[in-house]
């Protein structure tokens, strides 16, 4: 059996920390090279000591000359950060899936209003396939680089882009309320996320200002052509992982949407269609998008659920990984 | 100091048990009665056992001979029973909070349709002050009844109603998605209420159906004229308790809505109005409403928060009969 | 490579879950059969909604007729009901691991004292092996009903059983203090596992009566020739999942402990010798027991964790499996 | 009634926090000064918003002047800094209650072993009385410099006096197995303290090494003339508060301990012994220490439960304050 070569740049979040445990057991993989901001190589099985016995992969400091070793590498690196790494990779010949959001967005001004850095890497932007994979399977199939989307833009999009894609949104207005587990904050040590601090506490916050908005609208106005306002409220909930959206909005005129759905996601693996609202547990620990749709007249309510370090990040990151290499795309997944 | 003499029906539910907590601190009150569906006497520190010492006081079956000795009677009794208990404590001349919904729906086929019972005690309906004090003080201060609003109703309405009143919405409709710890469905012992189900998990469920939204667009109706079309899906967090609403919605031109909430809560005590978006913690465990409001041209978020067993239930009770029986508004409950 | 087909009696509790998902997996594994009390055959993933896409098997009624298909049955039952299973199982010639205590405690008086029931099929408890992999490895290879260790019991004997074997315990008297999540009690609805109950609780019980006290004692005896003086104390703490066992005494001379440990558990895969006082996050989600010394002059401290539902019950059933039918030990769960 | 002036020196820890919200209601006290590292003065409301509208009280920095304004004044800094500030208090005639271990330690090797820095003020560690208010009720009374004792100390200090003051325990040898919310380790950003870290886990450390074993020891050898032999391992649980202790031994013969601990305690008011084995709950947010006991033969287990923010700390500081002051011992605390 055909075996990558594989390597994940930033293993210690917990991203890189799920996408070594992914490549780990993965059949067509070998996980050869991980990295972190160590001072000298240190063994994986050190920093999470769960690990031990189950591998002696060491935990070392980026070098490029090392990473050339690879096939292909996940990028597990905080945004504005990846773009110092990924033209060295492309420059070498490797395939690169970037999990930050530094070759998603196609708007410079965006991206620094957002991110507050100027991008270096401009001239590689463009060849950076947004890697939503129910959507860009065939871009995806031949891509050097991939931009899998952000947690919350996986979730969104796959619950409105069939509506969209139909043209069936009043004013082309949703009403979206986002719910994330901790974990999508990154693995940091904050008074905010302290156990006791955020134990029976959830929180509004970046509401109409979260990086994620445009990145949706661009995705949306790629994709289904029509320019649409999203409101947007995320939230914390008192969770380790998991996203639950919660899409609200109104049809144009009566549409059997639960039909639109099943006709969208026929034959995409990775998202199941409920006859009912959609809870974290659904997917936890998969790599599933989960959808539920409600209808009262021309209200709709649209919940999808996935767990936010597997289709949202690592999962979907390997998923995407699958298609590239010509593998079963659930390989390593389920 | 005049201390009424105050009784508990149904005090073994969370409700109960924090009514209970609050009237044995209240320095205006004297619990002399709780009752619950028990065979004979218990103590109440046996049931609540961190009330050793601090209450002698017996659980006892409900008996309308005792019941009489108090002033005023707190029932925290399931939907559909409170009406048996209600009629006879009014004839005996007591005052009454019930905290179930019996007297808030005043449309008998609401009722019957989200309670799925006949009303049994429709003469008093008309009689019940619907109790949300920043709106009806001077009903309630009269009142031999009062049904304060459910745990929902209150946040949504504190939330919502300074819009309505100023006729501010577009097309009167307003999306809302509610965040509810899970002591909101009561003390049950439900598979999906255990720890182990309901840690990491959350869901959403009855959209479009919750019985809260009738009760939340009767009272819009009642209080600003207008028939509002409220859209509305309630999830479970992996919460104890608390509530935090997120209204979403458009205006019908560019109003400072800041502005207009700081008119309507002015001297409303426990209404606080942030400058940000609010959190569960902000209100944990106190009988505040805490309202945070983000406004983007005519797009409106609006974020409601409350402890839902105290602003939410028995806080908000006790805020009641301060009011019925001419006591500081916040006595007891600050 | 050869498949065994294999069958789960009992699929709806955490443990067969557990299991289920676990041979679902397993590289050498057909999973043909899972029972419940289920009316009529009903979709395993209706039951388990994340597992849908996954497996398109029916958790049926349990059939004899049926259960034969199977090659081995795992029985994931209640204490009491076990045993009216397997002699059907062994009578047909399948092999059978029982994860109740129903074959694990061998004198009769014992077995009665703690599950209140006469023991209904004695002549097959002579047959039964006492499935602790790392110490009955060669009797488990050749077992027709094996009984692995409760939960605890794993925990406890791993921790200990190189202390006794050597003699080293003054008066052979420990002192073991069990802590111990939630599953560990079952998937039952009761008030004091419910979400709102067991958050920031934690709660001593059974002490000195706790099942789990004779079966450890059995063990010892079986294993290292010395009725031991064990006093346990099992502890409930907020957790979903996983045992950490802490375990106090005194040596009767000075050795050193840890070089035993290191020597008795030389070769033995699942288990792993820690420089350190471990946590539950060491094991949690893996069939390792993880071990952790401290030693000052005479008197020593082990602490040992594990996940109660991989080694403590699930897991240590399909390493149990993997000797039986000659597979790798580690096949299907590293 | 009288009202004594009071001030809290650090009051943005977890224990300053709960200090300023026993002290807002206390009906014998009058918060008028608290203090934090903060640049300028902010209002204490803006720390902790839930205290929106219940105080303008400012948060300043630290300043003599100041501080001397409070009749007397509770210092719930970080070991080593305490020490500081007591000597400023106690030379200006003010009552100080210090919640550091700052004057607990009476010999200064052991203070430095455990604290790492030179005591600066040991000519006021004699004059400190240790805060046990059930034991030292009486010094309390008149004492100017109060040092309560620490959270785990007060719990297995009440769980174990009673059994040395009789001269009970074999060997004089207890082992003794701590359970802490993470509120224990202060309000501080770390890794291991960030809920999706925390949640599910728990572990032991410092095993034989906890700076609570000295004053443990200590406090015995005052009170009950004996050198002890401590064995004591504590462990962190995924709570945000309580202490669970369960202490295990031997007696020297039979004894009824539950008839000594039952005279002991009489007419201790925040001592509540039990019939049974104790839960975190049993003490949450209370100011008592509840006690279990089960003996067979000659083994005992004695388990003690606390809120660690309360009778831990805060609470019993408090309790200290009332006797000091000559307030009934529960004032503001039930």
């Amino acid at each position: 059996m055909k075996k990558v070569k594989a390597g994940v740049i930033g293993v210690r979040g917990f991203t890189g920390e799920v996408l070594a445990g992914i490549l780990l057991n993965h059949p067509n993989t070998e996980l050869v090279y991980v990295t972190s901001r160590v001072d000298k190589p240190v063994p994986l099985s050190e920093i999470f000591p769960y690990l031990e016995k189950k591998t002696r992969l060491l935990c070392e400091p980026f070098d490029i000359q090392k990473a050339v070793k690879c096939d292909i590498l996940f990028l597990s690196l905080p945004h504005t950060v990846s773009m110092e790494f990924v033209p060295l990779l492309l420059k070498a010949g490797k395939k690169a899936i970037d999990l930050s959001a530094d070759y998603r967005i196609k708007d410079m001004n965006t991206y620094y209003k957002h991110y507050k850095k100027q991008h270096t890497d401009t001239k590689n932007i463009a060849k950076a396939v947004y890697g939503l994979c129910e959507v860009y399977k065939s871009k995806i199939r031949n891509a050097k680089l991939v931009d899998p989307p952000g947690c919350y833009p996986t979730a969104v999009l796959l619950a409105v882009l069939p509506l969209f894609k139909e043209n069936l949104i009043k004013d082309n207005t949703l009403y979206i309320d986002g719910k994330s587990g901790i974990s999508g904050a990154g693995r940091k040590a904050k008074i905010e996320y302290h156990f006791a601090e955020l134990q029976n506490n959830a929180f509004a916050y970046k509401a109409f200002a979260h990086q994620h908005v445009p990145e949706i609208s661009q995705a949306i106005k790629d994709y289904a052509k029509v320019g649409p306002n999203i409101v947007f409220c995320p939230h914390v909930i008192p969770a380790a992982r998991g996203i639950l959206v919660t899409v609200y909005g109104q049809l144009k005129k009566n549409t059997d949407v639960q039909g639109v759905f099943k006709r969208f996601y026929k034959n995409k693996f990775f998202v199941r269609l409920r006859n009912r609202l959609v809870s974290l547990k659904d997917t936890s620990f998969t790599n599933f998008c989960d959808i539920g749709i409600k209808q009262h007249n021309k209200n709709i309510i649209i919940t999808a659920s996935i767990d936010n370090l597997m289709k949202g990040a690592a999962g979907q990151a390997v998923q995407n990984m699958n298609i590239m290499e010509g593998f079963n795309e659930s390989q390593g997944l389920v």
